[in-house]
């Protein structure tokens, strides 16, 4: 069954398209969301700027007309993101980062330093939200939580997680004294036999080189996921495993 | 500096880019992996049918002259999968399958339930090196660990873990009586809280429906990863990091 099109424009097809850049999606203050899943998630949380939507899309509350484009299976193509496309493609603001809000007391967070591929991003929030973790600070060299790739990744959770871009180590020097700062260092210490607490902030690093120097400076309890491979080859985690494993470590001590 | 070429038949290329599909590697019992560390992980442990290099590959010990063709950057581009290509691809017999063997008693072992996506096949090999799990079992339906995706997202760990392609229902009816099979299932118990052996089958199951009915009943040990997530909404864990948090807690325990 086809879709009887209110007919999309060109220019929006092009300002559509232009969301893909992070240039863009600055000066306009928008990100682009796909999928009924993402999309509702998001519509929980944020209004929608505009959607456009194919008659397959039944979301489980309707949103205003004036935001709903009804657009054919082949303009959707044309608009999406992602391979197939599924549905719906929807615009919302980029939430406000609270930039001066400061960390908050009796709560786990997270910092990225220089994470840079999207999907580790992506799956990242994702693994935040599970585990009840609902801020996570990134540097300003970390990939754009908003570039489509991440969105798709969080699977709805960035309607969850708050996303505050910042100077990590300016955050760091605003906590307040003995507030803990956990990193995962090859030099750490077996996370399976430390004492980890409810509170603080655990730093992941770059894929490649791990913690900046600087940062590395200001961990206060260095951590490391043993390895359990009987052999010679220097083996490694992806960023994103190691953020579950050390997410679920943190968090298992908090259900004794 | 340009690498003197000496020369790769259009023969070869075509050979080579024909080892994308499954139909063609099982045929031919062959793979194509690439870059200095897939490459020099896998020599380690295969002897190399064929390698095409750059003059700037230098590995740790040198292939047969008779294995080794030293290839331009262009035609190296025009021979590889990935977007940028590395120095090296290789062409590595496919492993026997050891379908006969049977499961070794002492060991923890992952049965993989029909997962479909490359990437995560390739991460959860590697997340079994890591955690030092040397036998995968893959029901027929789940993707090729050949497959040059997934061969490339286990960043090496193919050489260190045995993957054997079966029946996963055939090979729980060839079990020692009481023989544990772990599963995460959305009735299962928090895993924080049970007892779990260094013995044992640990079945992930597929992308969207997790594990099959049928395997399902011969699950005897129902797990569940606990979702912090305060909130109505309904999340879910990527199988690869449900996989990690799984192997990991299963790891601690053996430490203690």
């Amino acid at each position: 069954m086809q879709t009887k099109s209110e007919m999309i424009s060109k220019n929006q097809i092009k300002y559509i398209r232009q969301l893909e850049l992070k240039k863009f999606r600055k000066r306009e203050n928008c990100f682009v969301a796909e999928g009924p899943k993402v999309v509702g998630d998001l519509m929980k949380r944020y209004q929608p700027k505009a959607i456009f939507a194919t008659d397959e899309w039944h979301p489980s509350s309707m949103p205003d007309a004036t935001v709903l484009t009804r657009i054919t299976d082949d303009e959707l193509r044309r608009i999406s993101f992602l391979q197939a496309p599924q549905q719906v493609l929807a615009i919302f603001p980029i939430p406000e980062g609270m930039k001066s809000e400061g960390v908050k007391s009796g709560k786990l967070s997270l910092a990225l330093d220089g994470i840079q591929d999207p999907g580790n991003l992506g799956t990242i929030i994702r693994i935040a939200d599970w585990f009840g973790i609902d801020t996570i600070y990134c540097s300003e060299d970390t990939a754009d939580a908003y570039n489509p790739k991440v969105v798709q990744a969080t699977m709805g959770s960035l309607a969850h997680v708050h996303i505050i871009y910042c100077n990590l180590l300016q955050l760091f020097q605003s906590l307040p004294p003995s507030y803990p700062v956990y990193g995962t260092l090859l030099d750490g210490n077996d996370i399976y036999q430390q004492s980890l607490s409810q509170e603080g902030i655990i730093v992941m690093g770059n894929e490649g080189n791990g913690i900046s120097e600087a940062v590395r400076e200001r961990v206060t309890h260095r951590l490391l996921i043993p390895n359990f491979h009987q052999g010679d080859s220097a083996e490694s985690l992806n960023v994103a495993i190691a953020t579950a494993i050390t997410c679920s470590e943190f968090r298992r001590r908090g259900t004794k």
